[in-house]
C-alpha cells in the first residue's frame, strides 16, 4: 500500500509500505476513506520532535476490511471512526471517561501511521465507533475531524467547563482552537472570546460561534480579557497553542476558581509553580479522550447540527501529502485533508 | 500591644506594636484568644522568602472588641474565626466558593500579622464567622486550626475530590497533610495512603484516618502507589509539601483522569508542561478558600465530631514565640500554638 513516511524534518515522501495484517485477535484492518495532517505533525516537520523515517498520521475514517477473532462491535463493511489513541474502553480509566489514559493506551501516531491506504487498529472494539450507515460524501470531512481535531477541541471546551452563563476565552485560532469555539457554542456558552490576530481565522472563529475577538497577546491580552469580564477573568479558558507564552496567557485570563483546558504543550514549556498556585484555577489537559465524545459527535454530524469539516481548507490526494505539509507549515492552510 | 516581628531570617522578637484601630467602616478589631505559627512562616524564617522587620501571623481566633459602622454579621463580644485571606464574600468569585481569590482579597500575613494581642480584620462581614457561643477552653485549638491548617487540608482533600469509593494518597505528613487525611476520612474516602517516613507522624496519620503508610519517595513512592492501586494510581492525591520532588511525586501518583489538590509550592518549583500534559490529570490548588468551609468546620468541631487540635503539639505563651519557631524549624514540633 501507499503511505506517508517522514524521512527527517521537512522531508515527506509517499512510498510503498507493507500492507497491515491482523496480529492480535482484537485487531481490525480498515481501508481509509480519508485521512489528514495534524498541527502536531508539524512538530517533527519543524525539527522540534525527533523523526527518522517515521510513518505518519493518526486521524482516520474508513471501512472495516477484516477483523480479528475477538472483535464484536464492528464488522467488515462498517464505516468507522476511531480516536488518535487506542483504548480498550473497559478498564477503570476508560470507564471514568479518560480513554486516552487507558491501561492499554497506544498512540496511533507511534504504532500505526494512518496517512496510508490501510491501517491496523488494535483494540478495535474499544477504539472504533461505527456510523449509522455509509456517510454521504460531504459528511466525510466532518467525520474525519471527529477523530482528533474536533474531539480535541471539544475536550478542551469540556475540560474548561464551557456551558450556559459562561464566558469562554479561546487562546489559539488553529484548527483545534476553532473546534473549541464550535464546542463552546454547542455546550451553550454565553460569550466566546477568540484570541486571534489573523483576519481569515477571525472570520471562521465568528462562523463557529465567537462573539468577541481579542488581538492582543501576553499581558495585554490578559488585560483585555479582564476588561471584558468586569475585572474577573473568563470562567473558562481553552489553551490551543502550546507555547510558554500562550500557556501563561491562558492561566492569566482565567478567573480565580475558573477552569482552564489545555490540549497540547511544547516540550520546552515550564510552568512556574508559584504563578499557577496564586492563580487558583482548575487545570485539566492532556491528549484528549476523544473516544468518550465520539458517539455524541457522530450524532451531531450525522444530524448536520455541526459542521466541523470547514477546518479543512486544503484537500489533496494522498500522493501530494508533501505539499499538504508545506502549506500548513507556511500557514497557507489551516488543515489539509488527504483523499484516497 | 505585644506582637511578633521577624527582623530577618531566624530572628524572631516579641515587641510592642501599635494597637490596631478601625480604618474602614467594614473593619473589626478582635482581641486574640489564641494564635499559632504556620509551616509557611518557616519560609521567611529559613530565608527562602524575603523578610525585614515583618509583623507575623495569619491564623486567629478571638473576641470582637469593636466594629466599623457598616459591619452587620458580627458584634462586640462574639467569638470569631476568620480565614487567613480577607474576602468580601459577596463578589462573583466568592459566591463561586473561591474566597481566597476574592476581588478584595488581602493576605492577613501581609497586612495584619495576627501573632499579636489584637488585630484589625478588614471586610469583617465577609471574613469572620462567629461560633454559636463562647467555646469551652479545650475547643480553642480545634477552632484555631480551622483558620488555616484544617481549612487548607480540607480544601486540598476537596480539590482532590476525596470521597466514597476513592483511594486518596497524601504526600506530606506535616500539619496540612494530617488535616487532609482527617478531611479525606470525613468525606468518606475508602482508602487513605499517607506518604510519611516519620514514625510519630505515621501514628498521628493513622489516628486521623490513614489506612496505609508508604515510606518511599519519588519514583519509588509512585511505584508503591501504583502497586497498591492495581497499576492505576490513586483517584485523589493531595500535595502538602511544596517542593519540586513532592509535586512531581503527586503528579505521578495520580491516575489518568484523577484529581490532584495542592496547597503550597516553593518559589523555585517549575512544572514540566509535557509531563503534566501526558499525566492527563485534574489539578486544582492555590491558597485555600477557607471561608467556604468555615461554617461546616465550626459545626463539626462544636459537635466534637472532629478533633483537629491534636496537630498542635507545642503550646507556648506569645512571648516565647521565638522558641516556637525554633522547635518547628528543627522539626521538634509539628505546629506551635501561642496563648495570650
Amino acid at each position: 500500500m501507499r503511505g506517508v513516511i517522514m524521512y527527517g524534518p521537512g522531508d515527506v515522501h509517499v512510498v510503498d509500505r507493507e500492507d497491515p495484517k491482523i496480529i492480535e485477535p482484537t485487531d481490525a484492518i480498515i481501508r481509509l476513506t480519508a485521512t489528514c495532517i495534524c498541527g502536531s505533525d508539524l512538530w517533527p516537520y519543524r525539527g522540534i520532535e525527533p523523526v527518522d523515517h517515521t510513518p505518519m498520521g493518526h486521524e482516520y475514517v474508513g471501512v472495516v476490511e477484516e477483523i480479528g477473532a475477538d472483535v464484536k462491535t464492528v464488522k467488515p463493511g462498517d464505516f468507522v471512526i476511531g480516536s488518535f489513541v487506542i483504548s480498550d474502553n473497559t478498564c477503570e480509566i476508560c470507564r471514568a471517561g479518560f480513554q486516552s489514559k487507558c491501561i492499554h493506551a497506544e498512540f496511533v501516531a507511534q504504532t500505526v501511521g494512518t496517512q496510508a491506504e490501510k491501517a491496523r487498529i488494535p483494540h478495535a472494539d474499544g477504539t472504533l465507533v461505527a456510523t449509522p450507515g455509509h456517510p454521504d460524501e460531504d459528511l466525510v470531512p466532518a467525520l474525519l475531524a471527529a477523530s482528533d481535531v474536533l474531539g480535541t477541541g471539544w475536550y478542551a471546551a469540556d475540560a474548561a467547563q464551557a456551558g450556559p452563563g459562561k464566558t469562554v476565552a479561546v487562546v489559539g485560532d488553529g484548527a483545534v482552537g476553532l473546534m473549541a469555539i464550535l464546542a463552546a457554542r454547542e455546550l451553550g456558552a454565553e460569550r466566546i472570546i477568540a484570541m486571534s490576530r489573523h483576519p481569515e481565522r477571525q472570520k471562521l472563529a465568528r462562523y463557529y460561534g465567537a462573539t468577541d475577538i481579542v488581538e492582543e497577546r501576553g499581558e495585554e491580552g490578559i488585560a483585555r480579557i479582564r476588561d471584558l469580564t468586569d475585572g474577573y477573568g473568563a470562567h473558562s479558558v481553552v489553551e490551543a497553542v502550546g507555547t510558554q507564552e500562550s500557556f501563561m496567557q491562558a492561566v492569566g485570563a482565567t478567573r480565580g476558581g475558573g477552569h482552564m483546558g489545555y490540549v497540547g504543550v511544547n516540550y520546552d514549556v515550564q510552568i512556574p509553580g508559584i504563578q499557577l498556585f496564586f492563580a487558583g484555577i482548575h487545570l485539566l489537559g492532556g491528549p484528549a479522550p476523544v473516544r468518550r465524545f465520539l458517539p455524541d459527535l457522530i450524532d451531531r454530524i450525522w444530524n448536520r447540527t455541526i459542521d466541523p469539516g470547514r477546518v479543512f481548507d486544503l484537500t489533496l490526494p494522498l500522493d501530494q501529502a508533501a505539499e499538504g505539509y508545506k502549506a500548513m507549515n507556511e500557514r497557507r492552510a489551516i488543515k489539509t485533508l488527504l483523499t484516497l
